[in-house]
Formats: structure tokens, C-alpha cells, sequence
């Protein structure tokens, strides 16, 4: 009866109760703040920031697996939203919010795609550098989208052009209260996480927008700064915007781009939570989850959404044990849109716009470019690029140009492989590289280690590298290629093999093949090449140095 | 003094101008008729297929290297040049030409620039199969396209639907005489083929050619079927046409495809003929050659040109020894440009159409795809799919898409690497998959070989299947990575190795390396892993296997 029961709700133990109730209760007061500000980063009424928490907070324990999980509006994910949105539609418009439930949908159900499908191997191309760089460059944008606000101006952009004119232009309409309440605001969040104790920090936020409500309320600021405005009471109702078919094109390559951000993003936050558990996290059945939820948004009049990292890490601080956590935020999201509604509309947006910019600040960081600058320049070169033109050309074209970047470097060096010349470590079966080695050698027999899969990248480099090193050594008779680190072998590299062994053996040097690995064996025996090389192909390199030795060798 | 000549012309030997001088009439009986045919492949007048003929004769022999060499117009260039302009401008307008130059100039300045900074690499990236399957589909399109003249219609397309339309569209216009002309020819040309002896075979095409002027002049057919019309005489002026720079930037892409295709084409050409010389080709250089041809041609009024592999081969069979046959051919083609221009212009279209189709009928085969399918599938499937893609969207898009097929299939194997456990050969220090052969193991240590350069797309994988193998077998201890076989790591994949020795320790599973290559090491070594892997890093899988093994091993 109970077997349609998610997992965790069949084995809930009375313990976990008290945990997932506090960490309910602080993740609301997290969320209702956070809602609200990220719905202003997409250019949308502050209202559809909650509209968009609840129904994540009620779905994702139905699918998803991991126990403090928190899908929902996230900073990075509504920029990139709104760098979408404002190419097709003025912000504020109903198109503008229709197109934005409409990504929401799209991106939903290409994530629910990509889980039936298994695809979810795709996010791996985002390499870590490129991801981090992007995170980064998004994380100064929305700090530096927010000085409006912190200023009382209007307006903004998706890229640090647009952003920089806005200011500039928007000048005149500098407003010292807005600045002063955001200012203040800033101090106090600061300071909170600063001075507090943890449980208390957490509660800033939800006591810095009851402050900026009351001082406007009491001080009658309502119409000397900008404020949230009219709110809609009630919770959000099931509805599905109109949109013409024509748009919908439009937007299908950016929800995908979203869905795999999304999808990356919410992977890590699942994987870096399931650590300590020792619990193993399911990509695909993670990319099914953030796939509802985001449809469950979109049918509630919500946006994209996806798993948040730091109030994911409040959530399994505070306590929680399973999804009950966020069914109860959501029960606290409801009462906030029941009852609360009036309140908010006084809320000053400096305010959020404070709030925004501690959340965020952290996560400009250039950790991840020393990192990838020690272990590979080419991590480190696609670092800048992503991080210069997310800022310069906007998020969209910043990421796409990172993952370009990191394949083409990944390409381009695995057609320019390594290749070393190998002798025998004197009393041992083991070949090593001479330049690096006290090794021995056969006279007139060559040992070339091919450090790469052969294909059409890098067959003529390798065919010209191995000519080159024969024509340097007119007295070689053989050449034995090591294929230990060979992996794979495509057509052109067949074709180049047998182009090889025939013009060797037109200069009266001997072919040799050692190290075969089995796949790649059974390419070449598909080819027919194994009857090509029978006699003339060893196991071992140490095999071919015995055979090829002029006198009998008796180190063995 | 003579130092600033080529090497072929400062050592030229006597014996040689024999060869040279009969090479160089041969292959201008067989220019003529084939720069009138493709030039009208292109949509221009026939006559610019002369002069798009003499500049690289000329000037291939002062930069190339190659012998016999034949760089002129080749009919799947121009077919590339006509899907490009057609999409331009209007076939036959003063702007179709002058488009037409341009391609010929940015081509040939993009192979120069590429040359220069030894972009050369840069064409390994068009695998043999994606090429093979590029140039039967084209040589299916050149034979589809002369359907039009062989049956005296006007019209054609750059893909299959536009070339039937253009077919059925046109039906009425049928004209019989064409048709009997083009089967005559036909028939001749395939009877000379097989029934003549090879050098009688090759004055087949200009025998033809002259047939036809005959029959059209004496029995006055020059108003009953197409023919080639005016022919400007005199040679070729220098001239750069006026282009707007607006169109500058809409052939930029076009001109690069082309001056890769070209490039490709023309070094398989050289290195065909470099083979049974024992030579070496160097590819900047042919780069640079090309380039110089291409300009060449632009700047006399021709368009885009190639090293042409039939041609090249007739001029070597006929006896070329060295570039001095091309410069006799030069000759010839201006003698025709100087005395010849009026008889041109009986030619009937018919003829020519009958030379491209059985120049061109030879390249449509499908022995690459039976070579691929053996030993690649991805490279089959790129096969096909360019095949299909140039015959349906035309020859851009199609060799667009089998880039990026060939590219992709190459990445995605990469991403799920072959993970063999290893074995020792007993009595030996060779270990292999336990699989695949009959191998002693350690209870307790796990020796994995990943096979596969560790990189982003991988790193969660390979990840992941570690965690899978030590979840199936709970009594392991310790976990030796053999790691022979990978060539390269970036960042992502040093973090990964970070995290899974993070993770194994918490499991109490110790996790070792072995056989760590050079560039590898340096890696490790730059991140710090090598200190963290201290006492756990094994030159060879046998010293790991030594180290692990419960008792004392007396095998060695």
C-alpha cells in the first residue's frame, strides 16, 4: 500500500524529526529572502521568486534522492535566465514572464529527457575550470547588477557593458536613502555572519527584510525608494501561459544550456552532500528530479530553478535528515504568501538587493585557476577566456566559447602526441624512457612508445614523427612500435599502419608491434592487419627485445 | 646568381626534358577540356577556367616541392566554389565572377596565413572517412549536375532536391541533338578508355572536344543546341574586381572551408606521388604553394584551384620529372588562349559534360566505407552521414557535420574508458586483463588498468566505476591504479584523483599508483600529488605487486 512511497518516507525514523523541522524553519527564513531577490535578478515580480520555491520544495522528495537537497531559485540561474529573456522580450512585459515559465517548462522537460535517455554524461564536458570560471564571472555580474539598486537607479544588463552604461547613464537618479538602507543592510549581514553564531547568522537575512519593512512603514519611505510593491496574496495557481510556436524555437537552445547548468550545478550539490554519508548519487535519477521540478515550477507561474549549494549546506546543517526539511519550508513558503503578502510590499529593494550580493560574493573566486594553472596550462588559458567573455559577451556566449575552448585544447593535444624512444632497465623486463633513464639498447632495433590512441587526428604526425626518426638512423634495421598506451584505433590510423609498414619495408626496415592492448587488437585483426604482422608481434616489449637481440641475452 | 631559383631548375639534368616536354603536352590536351568543363561546374564563362589554369602552372613550380604537381581547376572545388556563390549572387552576373575571384584570393591568402604559422594540423582534423564520403557524394552531384546540359536543359542546384527540380522543371526544354551529341561523346571517351593504349586514351578528351567543334560548324548546329559561345581571345589580365566589403565578410567562412578542402586534397596528391620516390612532402610548404597558386588565379581572373589527383597522375605516367612540364603546359594553354578562342565557341556544352562525368564517374566508390566499417563503426557512421548530409543540404553543411560527427564519436569513446582488471602472467613480471588471459591475482589488492587519458569528460566516470568495483568485492584493502596507459591528465582529473583517495580512506581502502608516465608525473608532481601518493607510487605494476603481496614471492 505504502509502495509508491518515496524510499525515505516508507523507513522515516522518529528521530529524524526534530532535525528536519529546524532545518525546515531555517531554510524558509533563507528562502523568502532569497526568492524574492533572485526573482528581481530575472527582471520578474518578486512574488514569482516563492511561486517558484514551493513546488521544488514539495517534488524534489518525490524523485530526487539526496536527503538535503534544496531546489529553487538560485543567483547564477536566474541571470542566466535573464541574459535569455531580455534578448526576446522587455522585462516586465506578460511575454517577458510567459517566456520565463516557458524556460522554466522547456529546460524541465529536456532534463527529464536527457534522465530517460542516460544522458546525463553530456554535463561532464563542462570541464571543472570552465565551470568555476563561469561561476566566478556570473557571481561579479550579479554583485555588479545590484549596484542599481544599492543606488536607487533603474535598469541593468546581462554582461558588464550593459551593466557599466546603466550605472553611468542612470546617474542622475542616485537615490541616498536607497543607498543608506542598503548600505546599513549590508553592514548588518556582514557583520551577522561575522559576529554570530551560526543558528543566529542564518535568521540575518529574514530580520534584515523585517527591518527594511517596519523602518519604511514607520518612517513613510514607501514612495522616496524603491520598494517590492503590490503583492498578490494566495498561493500560486496551475496555469499554462500561452506562447507562440516561433518563440518556442527561440528559446530551445537556451533551455538547454540552462538544463545542463542547471543539471551541473545540482549534481555537485548532491555529490558534495552524499560525501560524508558514503551514499552514492544516481545522475540520472538526480536529472529526472531537477527535470519535475522545474516543470512544477514552470506550471505554478514559477522560473528556472535548480540545486542551490549554500542553502543545500544550511539545510544539512540545521539538521535535516530527509525531504520532510523542505516539505516543511513549504509549508512556511505557503504561510508567507497566505499572510504576508501586505508586508512585503514595503520591503525596499536595497534590501535585496544587500542580500543578493552576501550570497553571492563568496563565490567570486579564483581558487580554481591556480589549481588549473598547476596541473594544466590549457585548464588555466580556458579559466580566462570563459571568465573575460562571460563578463564581456554575456553568460551564454562565455560558456558555450569555455567548452569550445577546453575540447578544441583537448583535441589539439591529443593530435600531438608523445612519443619516446624506450630501452630496457639493465636486470629487469621493464622499458622505460631513455631520456629520462639509465637504460640499455639494442643496436640496429629502434623501441618507439606511441604515447596516444591513433586516429585521424594525429595519424600523419605520428607517421611523419617516426619517418623523421628513421631517416636520423640509417642503420636501424627494425622499428618496434609499443602500443601500451594505445587505447583505441580508428580507420585512417589502419590505413596509416599499413602505409607505414610498406614504405618501411621499401628502405628494408622491419615493422614491429608490441603491447597490443584487446580492443585495439581486435580493430587491427578486423582489418586483417594481424595476418599482415603475424610473427612480427609480441605480447611484451620484452618479448621483441629478445627476439630481435643479436646474441642470446642472458639477463633474464 | 641563380640562387634565387628553385632547387628542381639549379640542378636540372638533360635527361629529364624529354619526359617533361611530352608530359607537358599530355596533360594540356587534358587541361583544356577540363578548365572549360569546371569552370562551368562554378556558373562562369568557360574561358575563366583557362585563366584560372596558367597562374598555378606558372607559379606551383617556384614554391612547391612536388614533381609532377598538376595544381589547376578540379571539378570538386568547383563545385564547393558554386554552393558558395550560388547562395551569393546571381550564376552568370558580373558580381558571380567577381565573388568568384575573391574566393580565389581569401582562400589563397587563408592558405598562405595558415603556412606561415604552420596551421597545416589544422586538416588531420578531416578524418579520412568524413573526406572519402565528401568527395563520392560531391563526384554524385557533379554527374547529377550534367544531367542538365547532356539532355540540353538550363539550370541546376548545389544539392539533390535542387538538382531534380532543376531536371524536372525543365523537362520540355529536352532537346535531342544535345542528348545525342553528349552519348556520343560519352561512349567514345569510355570506348577510349578501355580499347586504346593509355597515351592514345589520354588525347580521347581534346579529340572529343575537337570532334564537336567540326560537326557543330560544318552542319551549322550552333543555334539547334547549347554551345560554349564567345570566347575572349588573348591571355588572361591582371585585374582585382571591386568588392563591397560588406560580401568580404560572408565568403570569409566559405573561403576557409575551401582552402582546407583544397589543402587536404592537394597533399594527399603530393604525398601519392612523393611515395615511389622515397620523399618527404612537407605540408607548410605545399601550403604555402597553394596559397601562391590561388592567388594567382584570382588575380588573372580564375577562381579557386586545387592539386588534381587524376591529372598529377597522368603527368608523372607521362614522364614529368619536374615542374618544367607544367611550365610547357602553360604554354600551351596560352597558345589555345591566343589562336584557339574562336573555335572554342562552336564547342557543344554536351562534350564537356561528357568529359566531367567520365572524369568524375571514378571517384563515387564506397571502398573507404567497407574499410571504415571494419575498423571503426563511428568513422562508418561519419561516413554515411556525410554522404547523405552533402546530397541532401550540399557540400557545406555536409563536410561541416562529418567534422563535427567524427570529432564528437572521437570524444564520446573518450569519455567512457575501457577499465580492464590486470593479472600476473605466472612466472612472469607481465601482468594483463584477467579476462583475456589466465592471470594470478592478490587477495585483497585490486590492480585496475584505465585505459584512457584522464580528463573532464572522463574524470566522473572513471570515478564512479572505481567506486562500483570496490562496492561489488567489500573485502578489498587496497586499490592499485595502473595508469601505463594514461597519456595526459588536466585538472579535473587531478582533482578526481584527490577526492577518490579522500573517499577510499575514509573506506579504510589504501589506493596506490603504478607505472605513471612522465608528463603525467609532472602533473602529479605540480599539484602536489606526488607527496600526498609518497610510499604509494610504483614505477611498475610488479614493484606494486611485490609490495602488496602478503608473502615473500620467489617467481622473479
Amino acid at each position: 500500500m505504502t509502495a509508491w512511497l518515496p524510499g525515505w518516507l516508507r523507513h522515516y525514523r522518529r528521530a529524524w524529526l526534530h532535525g528536519d523541522v529546524v532545518a525546515g524553519v531555517v531554510v524558509t527564513l533563507l528562502l523568502v529572502p532569497q526568492g524574492l531577490a533572485y526573482a528581481l535578478v530575472i527582471g520578474l515580480p518578486p512574488v514569482t521568486g516563492l511561486y517558484a520555491s514551493l513546488p521544488p520544495l514539495l517534488l524534489y522528495g518525490l524523485i530526487g534522492r539526496s536527503h538535503a537537497q534544496s531546489v529553487g531559485p538560485m543567483a547564477l540561474t536566474s541571470l542566466l535566465a535573464a541574459a535569455t529573456l531580455s534578448r526576446l522580450a522587455a522585462p516586465g512585459s506578460a511575454e517577458y514572464l510567459a517566456l520565463a515559465v516557458w524556460l522554466a517548462l522547456l529546460s524541465g522537460a529536456m532534463l527529464v529527457a536527457l534522465g530517460v535517455a542516460r544522458l546525463g554524461f553530456l554535463a561532464d564536458f563542462l570541464s571543472a575550470p570552465v565551470l568555476a570560471a563561469f561561476t566566478a564571472a556570473s557571481a561579479l555580474l550579479i554583485v555588479l547588477a545590484q549596484l542599481a539598486p544599492l543606488l536607487g537607479l533603474h535598469g541593468g544588463g546581462a554582461a558588464l557593458p550593459a551593466l557599466l552604461a546603466a550605472v553611468l547613464d542612470g546617474w542622475q537618479g542616485f537615490n541616498p536613502l536607497a543607498l543608506g538602507v542598503g548600505a546599513l543592510t549590508l553592514l548588518w549581514l556582514v557583520g551577522a555572519r561575522r559576529l554570530l553564531p551560526p543558528t543566529l547568522a542564518r535568521a540575518a537575512p529574514v530580520l534584515a527584510v523585517l527591518l527594511g519593512i517596519v523602518a519604511v512603514r514607520e518612517a513613510g519611505w514607501a514612495t522616496r525608494l524603491p520598494v517590492v510593491g503590490a503583492v498578490p496574496a494566495g498561493l500560486p495557481a496551475f496555469a499554462l501561459p500561452r506562447l507562440p510556436w516561433e518563440r518556442l524555437a527561440e528559446l530551445m537552445l537556451p533551455a538547454f544550456f540552462m538544463a545542463l547548468i542547471n543539471y551541473v550545478q545540482s549534481l555537485s550539490v548532491a555529490q558534495l552532500l552524499a560525501e560524508p554519508r558514503h551514499e552514492r548519487v544516481e545522475p540520472d535519477r538526480e536529472l529526472l528530479a531537477l527535470g519535475v521540478c522545474n516543470l512544477g515550477a514552470g506550471l505554478f507561474g514559477g522560473f528556472p530553478v535548480t540545486g542551490g549549494l549554500s542553502r543545500s549546506l544550511v539545510n544539512a546543517a540545521a539538521g535535516a535528515h530527509s525531504p520532510l526539511a523542505s516539505w516543511i519550508s513549504a509549508g512556511g513558503i505557503a504561510l508567507v504568501l497566505l499572510f504576508a503578502g501586505a508586508a512585503l510590499a514595503s520591503l525596499p529593494l536595497a534590501v535585496l538587493a544587500a542580500t543578493i550580493v552576501v550570497a553571492v560574493y563568496p563565490s567570486i573566486g579564483f581558487g580554481a585557476l591556480r589549481q588549473a594553472w598547476r596541473a594544466d596550462r590549457a585548464d588555466a588559458v580556458a579559466f580566462v577566456l570563459t571568465f573575460v567573455l562571460v563578463l564581456l559577451l554575456g553568460v551564454e556566449s562565455g560558456i558555450v566559447a569555455g567548452v569550445l575552448v577546453s575540447l578544441g585544447a583537448w583535441l589539439w593535444r591529443s593530435s600531438r602526441p608523445h612519443m619516446a624512444e624506450v630501452g630496457r632497465l639493465p636486470g629487469t623486463q621493464h622499458y622505460r624512457n631513455v631520456t629520462r633513464f639509465a637504460t640499455e639498447t639494442l643496436p640496429g632495433v629502434l623501441f618507439l612508445r606511441v604515447d596516444e590512441s591513433l586516429y585521424f587526428g594525429n595519424a600523419r604526425l605520428v607517421r611523419d614523427t617516426v619517418l623523421d626518426r628513421l631517416a636520423e638512423r640509417p642503420q636501424l634495421t627494425t622499428l618496434v612500435l609499443i602500443m601500451s598506451a594505445v587505447n583505441r584505433l580508428d580507420a585512417s590510423a589502419v590505413t596509416m599502419l599499413q602505409w607505414l609498414d610498406d614504405s618501411l619495408a621499401l628502405r628494408g626496415v622491419t615493422l614491429a608491434l608490441a603491447e597490443v592492448k584487446g580492443p585495439v587488437g581486435t580493430v587491427l585483426a578486423r582489418a586483417g592487419l594481424l595476418e599482415r604482422f603475424a610473427g612480427r608481434h609480441f605480447l611484451s616489449t620484452d618479448q621483441a627485445w629478445r627476439h630481435y637481440a643479436p646474441a642470446p641475452d642472458f639477463h633474464i
